[in-house]
């Protein structure tokens, strides 16, 4: 009944529509020489279903035109042969009336070169920004007309501020300078939402970057820049959710588009449904089909339209761009199905890309459930490479902020660790101690100084990808709840700020001294192959003290350039000795340690005195 | 340098030593027709090794006499022929001076019967109590001439008091009674230890009933007279460890029978290097070699002397009195290999035997570790089929005592379940409240017996194996720190006690209605499938409120006796109502329900009043 009505309402509109228009084909262009030979276009224009459809180029067949409930949709699926060439053809509409309408299709020629999809490794430092907050480059593009969101307002955290692109951009060096490796921008696509829309997760356009950023070709101008000056490029992607201001919101190809509940439902934000053996079918389509927050319509990812779109939508963008890694939003609530087949699609495009999900889930064992290779989840891979790994953090602050006990403070990081076995590799875990979703570090360290450094020697020496999050390391502060306070802007990126604390003349001497430790290690680290891609040999914690070391096969010795990094957490208010005749394993051939902070040299290792409140990062010679 | 030592202080003693003896043969006899036909026999008797073995036995093969360090012992290999019949020969030592020793070994007839050797599972309900604490039957075993411990003290928590196994034996009723179908007693051979004896872990004779628990034949008596109730039998043996006392201790058959260490080791009482994929073998080392305590000496796992020693000694227990399950001790202090091998061993000869290992780890994922078939341990398979589920214990106590918040209270819990995804079988799980080492369940819930329900309501609804601790239905209490205290004696186990609370008349009101609730529960479970090996189906708490359903293939209708029992936990101290519409999947075709508990009726079931601080046990009809 509800089907017939919806079908007559298309019709009714139909015919009271004016003539046929053609609005928008997706992907708007694409590449020869792809690996996948079919491409499937959406097209979308006023009762654009009641034309016929042609094309003539060589190399391309058009398999088949699929009509849906809505008329003003067609989605075209072609074939493209492996030896087509690049070139443009029209894509022609016709109807019985002799009306013509045609798009000039344009398969270009894939770019090469060293820099693209170089993927992002262990081997890298993320930094994670959101753009409307980080720099404004270009003040013209602040407020765009015709856009739903009308005002900037930097003293409201949740109204545009306008940081932009250009801002990143012109900030490369800084990024550069300080040690990192890699840019993780929250979605910088089109969010033409009337509220918090620099928030980015509410997509109104797939294809486009949002004009308060910048421009398609700036976005690509800014990998480019970007890879010129060796800095890697992470996308932020997300599956599961649109913006209700989206176009295939506000005229859907068809009703199971999206999710539909009798009465507007939202996602238990429980992962456990998803592995739970003893789960009800109830609690799961809860979590999975549930809506985030009710101007997020949630994808129905079962529907194959659906897949498609979203898939070629990501390969659109490597392959547009470059890019190196991406990050997958909210992974827990896809559908597993659909983001395994997306995986494998992914990644047999692009072999060296890297992608990670957001898993913020409670237990090493939850997080592992949802990487590839693990062997926890029944037998079904999700071929998930990375996940963010926030049991980790937990474990960091634990070990900073708790009190050592038989289970707790530094030993439930050494715990955490030891969990290790359940993945296929955990060097693939995305370690961080602060994100746009959480209170930041220094506020969460009670703005000690020296738990931020041993947080921070934590970070940079543990297995895994590291990733800071931008104005952490010159100690930007405050709490998630309530939310936005921890999205602040960084000082300096707006002309006219107070102060410049992309420079050191702006920073205070504290703030100074915190970059300093960030920036010398972050160095250190990005030509020390034992912190990027060592292995991790860890000791069960004695009189509060946690060590472990990063080591490759021959460490210590340098005669093959292989070295060995040991890391002494001490957590405690008073100075320590440690006794080191039980590290043997991986200090026999050590006869001298330098600090990697302070340059201090230790010439005898028997016994090593650990500042209170010290993380020692010592390389040993 | 020391092995020649060593050797020459062997032999030194031996040529002062007075004439060849020969004091002991293990295992003192064996069995025609157990599927192994290998039966190693240690021997032991002064100067041993410089006789002459001779046996002659028709299907009984003597393969090879191994003399080790010590001359005080031979080790006989001996292949046993599939056919060969039961009956008695003597193996004879003789010596060049013509000297003759003899000891008189039988193959037994194998004992056949349904009630041995029944394996205890989900269907069960398991009592752990410790002999010497729960009822003194013979008051003249309370004390032994001629063993090291002298005193009865029932005022002190650490010297004996008297219980034993006719104590037990007189109590099976009571058991039975109670709705218990399996005994799990705390080591009974003997500990012939000057202190803390009663404790039971520091064997000093792997062949003997404790003289204060009673004898061999008795404790076969026990056995027998259990399966006649229809009660089960568990015993609790210990690989890791022996005592001091030990005759295999104070005359080693070589230095390597236990791990020796430069000075006193002991373990780090850490299970993570075991699993760590980062830890160093040194910290291994000290898990699994370390010593327990000073008193009882560590066996050395990858002795094959040590191995088949103590893989014979078990065997032998299970066939000489049918029992139906083993506890092994300190699972994870273990050497991994060998406990690997040795359940192989014991699963071949005993494939309906029950095995359950204690694992107190912290995690799930390292409690999943441990057990046989899980996907977590990198392709080795511990072949032990199940463990103590320590981890859900703590999420009980959460849910009871925690507050309810996104992760806490009874979140908590219902997360600990779903992570079930990580065990071949968590049926296989021993749930428990509370035990010898732990404080006891009525005072972790502060004496509160609205808690002390719900707890027990979990215990005996939860998947897995239920274990109670003696003396928790009467409302026993106290914590384990200071030790002992949670080992107080049963009231009424000992004649002239004030009082007897192994009867009615003996309990206080309170008393009652906690051992009524335990014993209607326990009962009810007996005779319920879907609460014994029927499945688990959970819902995410919502409103404070748990619930979850056991159920069989078409529950809930009784057409094909298939039944559903719905459990609802409120810890909360409001009363609440439950819509049930949620619970479709679990509840469609029923109708009405009846409290098992209180035999009440609910008539209609769209909505549920769960009172405060309670946990409903509901039948569905």
């Amino acid at each position: 009944m509800r089907k017939l009505f919806i079908a007559l309402f298309f019709s009714l509109l139909a015919s009271w529509s004016q003539a046929q228009q053609l609005e928008r084909i997706e992907p708007m262009f694409w590449w020869a020489g792809m690996n996948n030979p079919k491409l499937k276009l959406l097209v979308h224009g006023i009762d654009i279903s009641t034309m016929d459809v042609r094309l003539d180029y060589p190399g391309v067949k058009l398999v088949k035109v699929n009509k849906v409930e809505n008329p003003n949709y067609l989605f075209i699926d072609l074939e493209i042969a492996t030896d087509v060439k690049a070139g443009k053809f029209p894509i022609v509409f016709a109807n019985k009336q002799k009306k013509k309408l045609q798009y000039i299709y344009e398969l270009k020629n894939r770019e090469t070169g060293p820099s693209r999809i170089q993927g992002v490794s262990n081997k890298d430092l993320i930094y994670l920004l959101m753009p409307d907050r980080f720099a404004n480059g270009d003040v013209k593009n602040d407020v765009v007309k015709g856009m739903r969101e009308t005002k900037l307002n930097r003293d409201s955290m949740y109204y545009r501020h306008g940081g932009d692109i250009l801002g990143l951009i012109n900030k490369l060096d800084y990024l550069k300078d300080l040690g990192v490796t890699a840019i993780w921008m929250t979605p910088e696509i089109e969010n033409d939402m009337p509220l918090v829309s620099y928030h980015g997760y509410a997509a109104t356009d797939h294809y486009k970057i949002d004009p308060r950023y910048g421009t398609l070709a700036l976005y690509k101008t800014y990998v480019d820049k970007a890879h010129e000056k060796g800095l890697k490029i992470v996308k932020d992607i997300v599956h599961n959710h649109m913006g209700t201001g989206h176009w295939l919101y506000t005229d859907m190809p068809m009703k199971d588009w999206v999710n539909q509940w009798p009465a507007y439902t939202q996602t238990s934000y429980r992962d456990e449904p998803v592995m739970d053996p003893h789960t009800s079918e109830a609690d799961k389509k809860k979590m999975l089909d549930g809506w985030f927050v009710p101007s997020m319509p949630d994808f129905n990812q079962r529907n194959p339209y659906v897949q498609n779109y979203l898939t070629q939508n990501h390969i659109w963008w490597v392959e547009y761009a470059g890019i190196d890694g991406l990050r997958l939003d909210t992974y827990p609530y896809n559908d597993p199905d659909y983001m395994k087949d997306w995986a494998q699609k992914i990644k047999a495009e692009f072999p060296t890309l890297s992608i990670f999900g957001e898993t913020l889930v409670h237990t090493a064992a939850a997080q592992a459930f949802f990487t590839g290779g693990n062997t926890v989840n029944r037998g079904f891979d999700t071929e998930l490479p990375g996940i963010t790994d926030a049991v980790i953090k937990n474990a960091i602050y634990e070990a900073l902020n708790g009190k050592s006990g038989w289970t707790d403070g530094v030993f439930r990081l050494y715990s955490t660790v030891a969990q290790d076995f359940l993945y296929q590799d955990a060097d693939r875990n995305v370690v961080f101690l602060d994100n746009h979703d959480m209170s930041r570090f220094y506020s969460m360290v009670n703005e000690d100084l020296n738990k931020f450094k041993s947080g921070m020697a934590l970070l940079l020496t543990m297995r895994g990808i590291p990733q800071l999050y931008y104005g952490t390391e010159i100690l930007m502060k405050n709490y998630s709840n309530p939310d936005g306070l921890v999205r602040s802007d960084f000082p300096g990126g707006w002309v006219g700020d107070q102060s410049d604390k992309f420079t050191a003349a702006g920073r205070t001497a504290q703030e100074n001294d915190a970059f300093n430790f960030v920036k010398t290690l972050a160095n250190y680290r990005k030509n020390n192959t034992a912190l990027q891609t060592g292995k991790l040999m860890q000791f069960v914690p004695e009189n509060g003290l946690y060590t472990y070391f990063r080591y490759q096969a021959g460490g210590s010795t340098s005669a093959n350039g292989a070295k060995t990094v040991m890391i002494i957490v001490n957590v405690d208010d008073a100075a320590k000795s440690l006794e080191t005749a039980r590290f043997a394993e991986r200090m026999a051939n050590a006869s001298s340690a330098t600090n990697v902070i302070t340059g201090e040299k230790l010439n005898t290792l028997k016994t090593i005195a650990v500042p209170a409140k010290t993380t020692l990062v010592l390389e040993l010679n």
